[in-house]
């Protein structure tokens, strides 16, 4: 059973919350860690966004997110690199140990050209990021976002593009909403673990009747992911971080997130 | 550039219309084949629609669908192989090529597990299949679907199956929607040509910004999939069978479907 402080919590579950809201009811709730989504920086600026979050004393496992590298263009992919540098200097303020990576894809290109491009952009920050002292966890997302938001949709894509672009500043961040239903999830996880590139777990529940593709996750107990099963093959791939949950829910956004956190607490003792 | 001849339309893809309708049309229409679900032949009964079936003179490649074979008490599972059974006969009886199989899952079971039992509930009716000379054809259904439909969501683990259960009369049905998006769907599609088990084609397209998991399909042309180039491999594989249309769509079904039919067959002619 998970001791509370195994855990952070991502904004963009208490959506409602500003960012000194969820500062505050995760320090009392005693829970370990937030992973902060830019949306909640953007309204106060990032000083006093590091302001906030260095005074809690949270720990701070990730920004959410940069990414978005793949585009026709070669002003596009320009556009993708600054921003990208613009998060990795956010996440230094924080004090995030890493930037999870959302990596792009765009209708018209193909997938493993789109890699390709995703690839070389992370080359073109990577340095950026070591120099902060930040690192990079690519996220695979479910195939379900490959049209347009990820063209890396296993552990095992995410490994290649590790593979390819060679730093101790690059990993993976593995969410079991995305990867659950992958029968080499755990191969890849014990890969990932002895490469040194498991730099992120995330959880949530995949719904039996998911009712729309963006914003119906599950909390943990409420889909079908074994997520100790996933935990378990995380840490005995050496695994030390904290456990990020992250639940994006239009139903559980219109609870009060007072009751809602206590429920996720819950959730997290009971099926992590 | 195909020919119409080369196409069978699933009935599920004009759903307001009942079986002598989609019948009569699609033969007006020059398309060489009928893809039948089950659903059109319920109210009608399976003696008369044989006969309107074998009347029209189209091919028909498949009926749709049996499966759904897992299940954690023996008499679900018992019950699974009488309703597979009858779906071949019924099969037989309209002169369907084979019988599409959604193999099912279930909530709680991990999808190892329920691979297991679909192995052995395929290999329960695959004589019966034999028997009455039909194929039984798995179709990989998309991981979003892995929770209660589907625990094979890759030709992968499809070819893993047929290797297990080593029957000529077991396959491969290949659909678009579900794999375009597998790193791996080429290299397997050309593993199922040498196997002798392609058995099956379908198209549709997959709309960059989609609305609901299951009726949200596109006519070809309207998403990201390359269906010439997934087309090009399954030829390339020795594929000879029609190309099956099935498109699920609350916004199509609610167009007039004679005009939506014109749309089907230039977006066939333009984009398969």
């Amino acid at each position: 059973m998970p001791n509370l402080k195994t855990a952070a919590v991502h904004t963009m579950t208490n959506k409602p919350w500003a960012l000194a809201e969820c500062c505050d009811a995760y320090v009392n709730a005693g829970i370990g860690g937030i992973s902060v989504w830019r949306n909640v920086i953007e309204p106060i600026g990032i000083t006093e966004a590091a302001k906030i979050v260095r005074g809690s004393g949270l720990k701070v496992p990730a920004l959410v997110r940069g990414g978005f590298f793949p585009g026709f263009e070669p002003p596009v992919r320009d556009a993708a690199i600054d921003d990208n540098k613009r998060c990795i200097d956010e996440a230094a303020a924080i004090g995030a140990e890493m930037v999870v990576l959302v990596v792009g894809a765009v209708v018209g290109m193909s997938l493993e050209d789109a890699r390709k491009q995703v690839a070389e952009g992370i080359s073109r920050v990577i340095d950026h990021a070591a120099a902060n002292k930040v690192k990079l966890a690519i996220e695979p997302l479910h195939p379900m976002y490959a049209a347009d938001r990820s063209c890396i949709n296993r552990m095992k894509e995410a490994r290649l593009c590790c593979e390819q672009v060679q730093s101790p500043w690059l990993g993976i961040a593995c969410d079991v909403y995305h990867v659950w239903w992958d029968p080499d999830l755990e191969r890849e996880i014990a890969l990932a673990g002895a490469n040194g590139t498991l730099f992120g777990f995330h959880v949530c529940d995949w719904r039996a009747n998911t009712r729309d593709l963006l914003n119906d996750r599950g909390l943990m107990g409420e889909g079908c992911i074994d997520i100790k099963m996933i935990r378990s093959w995380v840490e005995h791939a050496g695994f030390k971080g904290l456990n990020e949950i992250e639940i994006f829910s239009t139903e559980k956004w219109a609870l009060d997130q007072n009751s809602y956190l206590e429920q996720i607490k819950r959730a997290y003792v009971e099926h992590v």
